[in-house]
């Protein structure tokens, strides 16, 4: 083996190692919120605390670095090792200007943020959730500091979950969003339809569907498991094994419904991606927004049709016999595209969603300046909210306390789904383009040609591409509202 | 902090890594069992892969060597600073004389092993079962050569899991039981009750009941929880986090309501080992043989008495009323007492259970010894049952390839079944002496009591003393097969 044979070696087996050591953390994460009893947390912390550390100290591995260096000298790399040494060589910098303490320290602090909030939310205990949260919003600025780079503090963060975004470009498109969103909400509730009438939604009936509607939009159940939880997510162990959770309401089977789509669409994007690149850099989505249009795609330009509903329909009334008795397929789907403007962001309809993003942003962004204290931060929420949306939460659990985001750490996280909106509509138009409509698709059952878009286009392509040459290549167009706003008026506003 | 405040703070810390990798790498194994889709076989096995190199690395730090060294040279020591050293060198040693490659080898081949058992074991493809051992057993003996010792390879293997015990004290104590027990068996065979009347016992209500049960004999939920797996096995993850699966059967009751009773008597060790513990190497057994015997005095030694079945009645017929329409608990309880001599040691009755060890011990120690090879241990099993028990296994799946233990690499560690059920009788006979009759407390539902005479004698010492010690102490005798032969004169055998 010649020295570049031996570097590759050696990059090859660094990889695998943080994928495992990824892999197991990411296993400790789904198991909390899906299995473990309450006696669990503490250990539970200990344990994302070790690894989290081992990770970092095997990221920074000086030899890594060297033989990253080494072989990015080399002119003639095809275009995926060109994109794997990128990745790696950016996940590395931003680890080696970290120093392992101040890992240790942020993992604590948001271990003990994330139990205050959730002791204090229930009781609507503003006071301990301020008190947990302003260490870690030190210690994130602390960590931007250290990460360094040209733009602000919040640049660093943001460029953590959207590789490349940065303040100038993501806080006019924003702004803009929100100008030409706002003026559309009062008309879409006006025109909005009648709520759901009262029905019980068995929940094991509701997770019988969850799995069959996992496998009829592709999900591969042999290779990934659906479980409950409080907050649906997903998350991926390896190539073979990704699972995603749904949550269950029994006076309301659009919660589950809308949640195993939005989770299967980020489930299926991952189980998309080349199997060849397992173990590499390029195995994952090249940001959360890429990720996000995927959960979107599928939440709203295919569940949000007609034609998805009239395809349900069958399933439907297998599970729900009674409750199927007095509602129609089209009644459900009528009251899910009820717009209402609303205090809770994960409730929110996808007219106003993406306004309760704009003022986290904007709270954030602030937080970050040094501009906004944590101790202020529950009442610029409150009034914030009142000022985009016109409505104020009565209790505080329902104003700041309801995004674990922030006690999480995740600082610069928001913007990515208001990312993930625009670019599920611009993939939405091309798909109309390539396609022809995605309700007549769903309709007649031929979902498999959607995912097959989906794949060809995005997930085939891993990391090798960054998100906006992605994007731009599987939809033709740059980032920008438009295509959002007009599929917002063609469905919500009166013909 | 003086210098040997330093040395415990490092002593302190390594053990709360060590107990964070541990925790990580069981809850691995948990998912693998519970929960992971097939398709996660391979990323699981390079996760675990990793785990235990880090976990080999951290063991082996030179600098916790010193600081265990000069710490233990302290005269003026309590007993557990002593005993928690003891342990740590005692683990540490090990670790340093097995080579990370080997540790990395054998964790390849176990994979491979039980991937290959575990596919041939329906087909009853005894050759590439027999192909996939042959690196494990071959790896095994280089691992006990490099951890060497006084003795034999073997007992470098049995000093793992029954730390103290050598072929020299094992081999005559599993003979004389041998000729104590095959006189047994047909007496016993003879004045058997029949088996249950067919009746259909719902996989829900069974899995209610599990939980139900565990909670009456003292498990705590808010620190632990139960799941369902192929084999049932319990695992902690830390000190709030225990957790053990069942297994249902259809066709009968029995089955998982064994399982449970023997699963929470593992559970309920960990649950009770000191919390100031936790984090140190004395939050644990001194030994598998102990471990065992709190799974085997609540599997055998509650459950099976009739108090216990007159306790459970209620419950029983809350959860399955159709079917105990036709059953009483007493018929239950008297088929769950019936002998015969079989084939599976995981369905074997309390009479023969430890002739099916008996045989597996005499194999792996003659496979150590380099006196059976691989490729001739299926018949030498065959063979060796038909010796000891009259029956032979009609297809191999039956015989050799029952077990996962010797693909897994665990060779060494049957014995520790039989001498759980020697301490757990010898437990169940100071119980008496001390409580009166278990069957009277079970029946009056006074299993608190029974518990707390567990956590006084046993759970609450941890690791304090060795397993000998400890045993003694809390039964007053040395080990040795007579209070496990009277209970089986006296359960087994007519009047």
């Amino acid at each position: 083996m010649g020295r570049e044979g031996e570097h590759w070696a050696l990059f090859g087996e660094w990889n695998a190692t943080l994928a495992n050591l990824g892999g197991a953390a990411a296993l400790l994460g789904w198991d909390r919120e899906t299995a473990m009893p309450r006696g669990g947390a503490e250990s539970r912390a200990a344990q994302m605390g070790t690894l989290s550390a081992l990770l970092h100290r095997e990221l920074v591995r000086p030899d890594a670095g060297g033989a990253i260096e080494e072989l990015a000298a080399n002119a003639d790399l095809d275009a995926e090792s060109r994109a794997m040494l990128w990745w790696a060589k950016r996940e590395r910098d931003r680890a080696v200007r970290i120093p392992e303490g101040l890992v240790r320290e942020l993992s604590e602090a948001r271990s003990r943020a994330v139990s205050a909030w959730s002791e204090a939310r229930p009781k609507g205990d503003v006071a301990s959730y301020v008190l947990g949260l302003r260490p870690v919003v030190a210690l994130r600025r602390r960590y931007a500091e250290a990460i360094g780079g040209d733009g602000e503090l919040y640049d660093a963060l943001l460029d953590e979950y959207e590789p490349g975004a940065r303040i100038a470009t993501v806080e006019p498109l924003l702004n803009k969003l929100a100008d030409r969103i706002r003026p559309l909400v009062e008309p879409a509730a006006d025109a909005s339809p009648d709520p759901l009438p009262a029905a019980t939604w068995p929940p094991e009936a509701q997770v019988a569907l969850a799995r069959e509607l996992a496998e009829m939009v592709g999900f591969d159940l042999d290779r990934g498991a659906v479980a409950q939880s409080a907050h649906p997510f997903t998350t991926a162990f390896g190539d073979g094994d990704v699972r995603f959770t749904t949550r269950v309401d029994e006076a309301n089977p659009v919660s589950n419904i809308r949640a195993v789509l939005h989770e299967a669409g980020h489930a299926l994007y991952e189980q998309g991606l080349p199997s060849r690149y397992a173990q590499t850099p390029l195995h994952d989505a090249p940001s959360l927004g890429a990720h996000e249009s995927q959960s979107l795609f599928w939440e709203n330009h295919v569940g949000g049709t007609d034609g998805f509903w009239t395809f349900l329909a069958p399933a439907l009334e297998r599970h729900f016999p009674e409750a199927m008795r007095r509602v129609s397929a089209g009644t459900i789907a009528a009251a899910a595209r009820r717009v209402r403007p609303s205090l809770i962001r994960v409730e929110a309809d996808e007219v106003t969603y993406n306004l309760h993003i704009v003022l986290r942003f904007r709270l954030e962004l602030a937080m970050m300046r040094g501009e906004l204290g944590v101790e202020d931060l529950p009442e610029a929420f409150d009034d914030g909210l009142e000022g985009l949306l016109g409505v104020r939460a009565p209790r505080p659990a329902d104003g700041v306390m309801q995004d674990v985001h922030w006690p999480e750490g995740l600082i610069g996280y928001f913007p990515t789904y208001t990312l993930g909106h625009l670019y599920a509509a611009q993939l939405g138009r091309a798909a109309h383009a390539e396609l022809g409509s995605i309700s007549d698709a769903a309709r007649s059952g031929s979902l498999a040609e959607v995912l097959a878009f989906l794949r060809e286009r995005v997930h085939s392509f891993g990391r090798l591409q960054r998100t906006d040459e992605l994007m731009r290549q599987a939809t033709g167009v740059d980032l920008g509202p438009d295509a959002f706003v007009e599929h917002l008026r063609a469905r919500y506003l009166p013909g």
